[in-house]
């Protein structure tokens, strides 16, 4: 009997593999697929590739401001694609590796539960003392007439093994993965076309962020339609009811499906030991508990935040809490970012979040051209800080649309997370010239 | 009579002065050439210009592993060097509108203070409750026979100054100013040579990371020679004694004198109110106060840490201390940056600084190829990450090399500052995929 079951090698699976290894458990990983789920295999870590080459591209073509030009730039796709290809191998060998060095045995096949403690691969029953279940997600599809079936239409995992790229794509959803796409497009000099229900783009982010980024994106050709409902697609044409309610067309070579991901539970066996769980996802409370005793879930199976990073994070809080450590994964300090050109990155509290849930609190605003890197970096592109604070002082959410946003919001979710206030912050020495220390700077207007 | 009179419009003088404005103070700002200090007009923010630019250019040609393909790529330096005038012009002007709107009275020209609590600048005496000396630093010259008023040779405000890129640029002095300068013609596609006299390049950076960026530099065509003492310069030539005690010689085109930086310290009249100072500096403690009561001083005139960011701390901690709220200035938490490509940045103890003070410790390290974003974004460099961790787990130190250093290490600063533990670091959630989130996963070897 192992200590340990995971169903699933995503960001939840693997990162709670080899915690559950340090802990010195014996643990059974097993994978129907590759490991590192979708995250490695067809999400964040590919996207990332291809966006770095992109931008790559984009800035050898526009560079001129900076004093630097370029006479005939030409991407090689399928080079990039390769490249992508082979780091991707490296990342998956360095899971294996990783599970190797931690004693995780893995096994690759479809699982279904048999009991709380037991799993079942093809004809062998395993025993664990634990489950976690950190199955993923899929790509939910809309019931939009069309869209089915339509050689067309791709979603993002279609995206990634795409062979080439088209003279024009659309994009049904403009959402994180709608925008990262279009914003590849742009980037690599073709068309995108986006098509948002919602009055804004990238979904919850702060909606004066979101106009920003719209902006640059549009000024590099993306046409995007917020408030767009996609009636139906035929062939390369989707059909669309526009925000004033008049019927428009987008004629596209290819068509992004990117409204969202669905809770892989189907198959798994859940019904079999009474799990409470839905469409939406295997219920979880803070300890990454299920209402079984024993089974544990992270993930996007658990329906809460789709993100690699919090995935992460809830597996290791059901392996602290399955062996002795306990430990509870908080939801206030998880960050988000969207990988365009800009970038927007935030953590906590908006402050459209923080009035609805009636919280007094105050938005701390900069612009980023505050910042001397900022401004020698960057040419006709706008940067935005804002701060949530509340009455106390205490940092609730950070929000930035700009270059580095990425990599310096890590730092806001440590303010969060150790209860910082404004005026504590003041007193961190960042490195100057950097963006981040607007981070900083913006805090001395509370 | 003002509330404060401040000698010097750098970091840590208009810094200090906009803090003073903030809490309703009566601010007199004298400053004998232009606001902003070295940083803005010939130090931290024109080369950060300069090496961005740089960066481009060697993106642009040397990005076919990405898929980018570039024919021919131009370095234009004047347009490069006349967009960074321009940069700087706006900066001084966001510093002139941050003094106008926190009601700083700004006046031009030499300053001498009279006692400690009067100032001169020509035939006007300004009388001040309380006097921030801040009047910065110049570039030191070692006495190198043939080195002074050598036309060949110039100082990083030379540099800045050239009408060119020369085809040959010999650099004596391999601290971050040095490195900066051969880093920017290294990627300008043009020969460096840089002369250090210590063991290592980078001064007091973290052994491994520096000897990375080396071979990183060397890679580029840069020529290093570490234990190398200069003994006279002959016009273009520069005459140098290697390690071994060999006599050697470089020629170049161009000599970059880099060795230091003296405080400014002659001719402010700190005699006339018996300040204690020395050449290094003028002392001060933890509150930024001198000797004399109400006089304090900030910044590089200090000779402490010559960081433009410490000098911007400093300075608010004076005015917090001349104006009832008390405030010390720790040191501990003090980030370094060298914007080179890869970039290395620090903050805290190295191992090697723990070890020299007997601080029990352990240094956890990381390459940064653990991070999909890194491999993504990186073809051929090598990044790492290393945390000093005391006893009680509390992190001491973190000491990066590779993308993004800059803008994550701000991050550092903070884990430091709020005393976490790397137990609690375990816990924040960084954005995957990040170059960032390393410095996360490197506790979970504590």
């Amino acid at each position: 009997m192992y200590d340990l079951i995971i169903l699933g090698a995503g960001p939840a699976g693997y990162v709670a593999a080899e915690h559950a290894g340090r802990l010195g458990r014996t643990t059974l990983l097993i994978e129907k697929d590759l490991l590192g789920g979708v995250c490695l295999n067809c999400g964040c870590v590919p996207t990332k590739s291809f966006l770095h080459s992109a931008k790559l591209y984009a800035h050898a073509l526009h560079s001129e401001a900076f004093g630097v030009a370029v006479k005939e730039a030409r991407f090689d796709y399928g080079k990039m694609k390769a490249r992508t290809e082979k780091i991707q191998d490296t990342l998956r060998n360095g899971v294996a590796g990783m599970m190797k060095r931690h004693k995780v045995e893995v096994v690759v096949g479809d699982a279904t539960v048999e009991s709380a403690k037991a799993v079942r691969v093809g004809d062998t029953v395993h025993e664990g003392a634990n489950l976690l279940l950190a199955s993923g997600s899929s790509p939910a599809h809309p019931p939009i007439p069309g869209l089915a079936g339509n050689p067309y239409v791709v979603d993002s995992t279609g995206m990634l093994s795409a062979g080439q790229l088209v003279d024009h794509l659309a994009v049904i959803g403009g959402g994180v993965i709608g925008i990262e796409f279009a914003s590849f497009y742009a980037l690599a000099g073709k068309k995108a076309t986006v098509l948002e229900m919602l009055p804004q783009i990238c979904g919850s982010t702060d909606k004066e962020l979101a106009a920003i980024l719209q902006r640059k994106l549009e000024s590099m050709g993306v046409s995007i339609h917020v408030g767009a409902k996609v009636v139906r697609v035929e062939g390369d044409v989707v059909h669309f009811e526009d925000k004033n309610g008049k019927t428009e067309t987008v004629k596209a070579d290819m068509i992004l499906s990117a409204t969202g991901r669905k809770a892989n539970v189907d198959g798994l066996g859940c019904e079999k030991i009474n799990l409470d769980f839905d469409k939406r996802g295997i219920r979880v409370n803070e300890r990454a508990e299920t209402n079984v005793p024993g089974v544990y879930a992270a993930g996007d199976v658990t329906g809460r935040i789709q993100l690699a990073h919090f995935a992460s994070r809830q597996g290791i809080v059901a392996v602290n809490n399955m062996f002795g450590h306990p430990d509870i994964c908080r939801e206030d300090a998880i960050p988000g970012v969207i990988y365009s050109d800009p970038e927007i990155a935030g953590v906590g509290l908006t402050e459209a979040q923080a009035k609805e849930r009636g919280i007094e609190c105050k938005t701390l605003k900069m612009p980023l051209a505050a910042s001397g890197r900022f401004l020698a970096e960057t040419e006709g592109g706008r940067g935005v800080v804002k701060a949530v604070v509340g009455a106390r002082g205490e940092v609730l959410g950070m929000h930035v649309v700009g270059s580095y946003a990425s990599e310096m919001i890590g730092a806001a979710a440590i303010m969060i997370e150790a209860e910082l206030r404004a005026r504590d912050v003041q007193d961190i020495v960042f490195p100057h010239p950097t963006v981040s220390e607007i981070m900083r700077d913006v805090m001395f207007m509370y």
